[in-house]
């Protein structure tokens, strides 16, 4: 598929070279990281090395990077009321979270329906600090004597709109909360330190990034915050924080991914800014009348997501997919379909509108090339559809 | 380690080829498989094709294969109050567990410990069929409305013990309840087929089998077992039955691995056993004394655990390694470090004997040439025990 454009990074991205290299060389790894043998001792160092250019991209420390598979389960794995701010202190009676996480803290993890409040978002798409901060008041008010714990994403997976994760955590912790941080679409794409972010935990995964698909972790900024009830038990690794060998293979391609990502950031950042803003530029000259999502906020440098008034998402996607461009609409992830986006929803855009959402999300190899071949592409669907017009209008 | 001899397959089990040429062509795709587009689509290709091999070795259909993180994230999903005989059944109140499964089952998954019960096993470490049939007759009185849920694994992973899990199935049935079987340690080493087990649920790991860690299966008969609250939600993947990114490249090597674990399953297995009973037989000759756990009844063919009483395991496995011999204690399984085994005091070993256990686990690349390592380093072992008792008895 070497001629077709992949415009769809934030779906999976594809393997970086040094993650490549970094599993293959795995593959000889023959030992179980926790047998004691010269080959598990070998295996549990290949993880440990690991575990440091993880945690040195989020600048947490290494014993606080707990590896899951990925970041639905370390999303799980920080949504539970038996998360405290230290082993012996009350668990998070309540859960606030913002009205566009993706679906895996959506469900809530484990807490009650009954016992999430959600925080709505502007028509930005960027959380409201000021039903933050009441929401705040209201539990204190209702349970004093226990923490609530916030769940605010880095950036938004659909419309890479970048949230106010430092703002909001400072009004949390003001109030003695948990701050929970989906980091899964940012990390690796903007900087992403922890205790920049001021999250007490962080969810990331490897395959945004580069690495394979399966595997991701859940970050602690301090070993004192108390996960409770875990969700794998059984062999006690990862600290008894996470049940079951570890998936050395994958964890091998994550640091690398990891450590390659951290080392390009800040140029591979500034030439994919430079190449979706031209993008966009690109876009409007040819259909003005397009709605670029979340343009006036910041976004992730590498994510549009736009609509065309009268133009389907569904019709976009297969004639794009003909022509050689993989794009998605609202969310690629999950079940298939092509279904109504939650988060623009959310952001109260028209249905209307928002069943016509295309995401485009580039990373560092993409060509110039490929957003020359989406362009095409786009023109022609556009020219398609004027004539359509016309012809009704006739 | 080319001179070294990796006897603890049972801990993890060498990449097989079939499963490294898997995964490195799976490097190249590039899509998620829940995307709609070209590469999406062939991903997606990808992981059904695994999904049907791996059915394939447990003569399961494909829709009822759902990959997990692996067998500790399989057994988790599976021991559940709300896994009910279909979906507007009711669940399943009680857990009846033998004494020797696997930590991830012994922690109960997510019944309480209050509605749990043991089931004992005999001296051999065979499960006892007539406290199964009390346990059964006592549930039913409790709760008749409710299916009563036994986990019994298919072979032990320390002493390879097999099950009488086909007759324990006939039981449970009999009294309307569900079986669920951990085959972790049996699938691709000995026939495992869900319906010849009589099991309503399996699961399997790849890695035991010559996959990559990180990927397993829960497996189910028949699609009407219903698993009520899934462990990780989100994305809907699977069916609905296991949110998250699939792990495409694992999942391939685990089709791989599997498809070349059954294609040779019986070929493999003859020549295992003959090397197996070789061993047993050195190390008979070598140590007169040493107890072999289980040899009286159907044992996995790869594997043999011993103990030489008066010499610790500690003492014994760290003298192995330096030899170039990678074993273990009861269990390589977790924590690192060297821990009494359970399933050894299920069976009443006494402490003293069971301080001393130590397993040696073979597979299909183990040569006649890593016996033969075992045993001259064993040899010598025992040698300077006799050494020592001379001198403590002069």
């Amino acid at each position: 598929m070497s001629d077709r454009a992949y415009l769809d990074w934030n779906a999976t991205a594809p393997l970086r070279p040094e993650a490549r290299t970094a599993m293959i060389a795995a593959f000889d790894y023959v030992g179980n990281p926790s047998s004691t043998h010269a080959e598990g001792r070998a295996a549990r160092h290949l993880v440990e090395e690991a575990r440091e250019k993880v945690a040195a991209l989020l600048g947490a420390e290494p014993r606080n990077v707990i590896f899951t598979s990925g970041g639905t389960e370390a999303n799980a794995l920080a949504l539970t009321p038996s998360l405290a701010p230290g082993p012996d202190k009350p668990g998070c009676r309540r859960l606030l979270m913002s009205t566009i996480e993706h679906p895996s803290v959506r469900t809530g993890g484990r807490f009650r329906r009954d016992d999430i409040t959600d925080l709505p978002v502007g028509a930005a798409g960027v959380v409201d600090l000021a039903a933050l901060e009441a929401c705040l008041q209201a539990a204190q008010a209702a349970e004093p004597a226990s923490p609530v714990l916030v769940a605010l994403m880095h950036a938004n997976n659909e419309t890479g709109v970048v949230q106010p994760v430092a703002a909001a955590a400072a009004l949390v912790h003001a109030a003695g909360g948990l701050v929970h941080v989906d980091a899964v679409q940012a990390a690796g794409k903007i900087p992403c330190e922890i205790n920049h972010l001021g999250a007490d935990l962080v969810a990331i995964s490897a395959h945004k990034m580069g690495g394979p698909k399966g595997i991701g972790a859940l970050v602690k900024r301090s070993e004192a915050v108390h996960l409770g009830e875990v969700l794998l038990k059984g062999g006690g690794q990862e600290r008894g924080a996470r049940g079951g060998t570890e998936n050395l293979i994958g964890i091998a391609g994550f640091g690398a991914a990891a450590e390659a990502a951290g080392t390009a950031l800040a140029r591979e950042t500034e030439r994919i800014a430079v190449l979706r803003d031209a993008l966009e530029e690109q876009l409007l000259a040819a259909s003005p009348e397009a709605v670029i999502f979340g343009k006036e906020v910041e976004r992730l440098p590498n994510t549009t997501m736009f609509a065309l008034p009268e133009l389907k998402a569904e019709t976009a996607l297969i004639a794009l997919d003909l022509a050689g461009v993989a794009a998605s609409s609202g969310s690629a992830c999950s079940s298939g379909k092509v279904a109504g986006s939650p988060v623009l929803a959310a952001m109260h855009v028209p249905p209307a509108l928002a069943g016509g959402a295309i995401r485009l999300s580039i990373g560092p190899a993409t060509t110039e090339q490929e957003i020359g071949t989406f362009i095409t592409a786009w023109r022609k669907l556009v020219a398609g559809l004027s004539k359509i017009r016309r012809s009704v209008a006739a």
